[in-house]
């Protein structure tokens, strides 16, 4: 691989925090000449002593290059940014990998596409170290031809996913990994407040917490296919034996004067599939919970 | 191994539930001469047909073994249980696997004890399918002698550790472990009703799910280490910037009338830490509203 940058596709990156450093990170150690901004000063030094070079202006970073993605804090920073672009984005892709929602990405879509420019919407669903190796798992949205024209430069970013046509996907996909990634943190901080409390260390908790998530892992194919058949016999335990472990949860949650609002969440959760009938069902049958909340 | 049954330790089952079955079967298959009971009548003949006998009391079942495994629904059935074992539980080793409180288990130890027996509170972390296998995770907790005299057969449940004296360890592990569980599941359910509220299947929704589990299971030394430190500089992202992205799982659930409680929870809680001053740090700093509810 010739990495001199001689013959490698010109990028930008606009918004240098921690995630849009990774970004512009990756292009410049796969040798692309890489154009920068950010919002604050100072952010970009790092870059430039690697060899980026920094745009005076939103404007004038993407005018540098064919490839420009975006990364900043939300889509409403995002909508700001592009506002001076239409005279520049012209015939040049626009990739945007700031967290959004779906129907923020359509709009921006619609925007981009009616000033000439070519929009694909995208999410990273890694942290920044994980950015430019194949750990890092990017999905992407709207526009097939800038995908496909672009494919190398956005591989050099992690292993990337065509999702389809419309630009709400990869938000839709973010938000549900995103929605798993929150709980999952959330009940592991809550089992390591129980078990502190009781003075068992979270380093203690962390390797059986391990476990139990490869354990859960497990079912998720089955449990996926019950959802997809809408259909939930038990497959290892009832939703009524969860229910009588919930409230042990809870009295141990406020007995030890932990966080008895996430367990009570849970237990209400369940309580409102149970009364609906769904007692004797698998725990998939929870999905119906929130289909019609 | 000799898995004729002559000489290996006689061990008795109450409750044949889903577990119960598990259980039983387990010893069966290892050898041991096992007996069973479980309240409703109808639930054995499948275990008798492999070679289990079935008594007509708890107190017989009790009787027959030095070892009795106790797993029905829930505490309050175990006391009922026990009320008539104070006359043959003397010198017996009784393990209690059913899903219940540190405090129950205390108390039901005392009790044990007090009438001469030797007392093991348990949990199963694993579903019925993998007990009898490496798979399954055990976790005990009370009387050492009787975990070292009983290793054997217990080990041939599963996977089996031995948490320390105290009677209450086994339930707040499991407690732990299903608070993560029941999150990671709930997070897992309304991403895919979201996918779903799309037209995107649940079976397209889980290998991505499995990725992304990899990738936060990762993350739990880092954050378990901060949690015992109690600092929490951000390692990937701070919590301002996943607030922003709740705001847009929010957005997205309303948007498709998807269970919208759970991502306002989720947010919720994060907004709290923020206004107490933890924006900027990294997300294992939600440990401290599960500890200051
Ligand atoms: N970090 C992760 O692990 C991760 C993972 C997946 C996705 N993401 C997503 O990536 C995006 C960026 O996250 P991050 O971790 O890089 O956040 P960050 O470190 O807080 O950086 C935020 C960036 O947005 C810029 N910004 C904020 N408001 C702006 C505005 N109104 N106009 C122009 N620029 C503005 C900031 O510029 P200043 O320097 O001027 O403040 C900064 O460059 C977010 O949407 C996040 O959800 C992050
Ligand atoms: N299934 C799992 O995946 C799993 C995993 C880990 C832990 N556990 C725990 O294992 C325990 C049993 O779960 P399971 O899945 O086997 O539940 P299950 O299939 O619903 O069986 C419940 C058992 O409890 C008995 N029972 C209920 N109330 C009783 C009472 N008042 N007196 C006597 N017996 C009573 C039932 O007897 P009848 O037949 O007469 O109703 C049945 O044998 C629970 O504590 C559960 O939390 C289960």
């Amino acid at each position: 691989m010739d990495n001199s940058g001689d013959d490698r596709t010109p990028v930008s990156v606009i918004g240098l925090g921690m995630m849009g450093q990774a970004l512009a990170g990756a292009f410049v150690r796969a040798g692309h000449p890489t154009t920068v901004w950010n919002r604050t000063a100072g952010k970009a030094d790092q870059l430039v002593a690697l060899g980026a070079r920094e745009a005076g202006s939103v404007a004038e970073a993407v005018a540098a290059a064919p490839l420009t993605v975006v990364c900043v804090l939300d889509e409403t920073a995002v909508g700001a940014l592009v506002e001076p672009l239409e005279a520049v984005v012209r015939g040049r892709v626009l990739v945007n990998l700031t967290s959004g929602t779906s129907q923020g990405a359509r709009e921006l879509g619609e925007r981009v596409e009616r000033w000439g420019g070519r929009y694909l919407d995208g999410a990273i669903m890694a942290v920044p170290q994980a950015v430019g190796t194949d750990e890092a798992v990017l999905v992407y949205s709207g526009a097939r031809d800038a995908f496909d024209r672009h494919a190398e430069e956005l591989r050099g970013l992690g292993g990337s996913t065509y999702l389809g046509a419309d630009h709400g996907l990869s938000s839709l996909f973010e938000a549900a990994v995103l929605s798993l990634m929150w709980n999952l943190l959330n009940g592991f901080l809550h089992g390591a407040a129980l078990l502190g409390a009781a003075g068992v260390p979270a380093t203690t908790f962390a390797p059986l917490a391990r476990t139990a998530i490869g354990t859960v892992t497990g079912w998720l194919p089955d449990y996926a296919r019950q959802v997809d058949e809408r259909s939930y016999p038990p497959l290892d335990s009832t939703l009524d034996t969860h229910l009588a472990a919930m409230g042990n949860l809870v009295k141990e949650s406020e007995a030890l004067g932990v966080g008895g609002e996430l367990p009570r969440f849970v237990q209400a959760l369940a309580e409102r599939a149970a009364a609906s009938g769904r007692g004797g069902d698998g725990y998939a049958a929870l999905v119906e919970q929130f289909r019609e909340p």
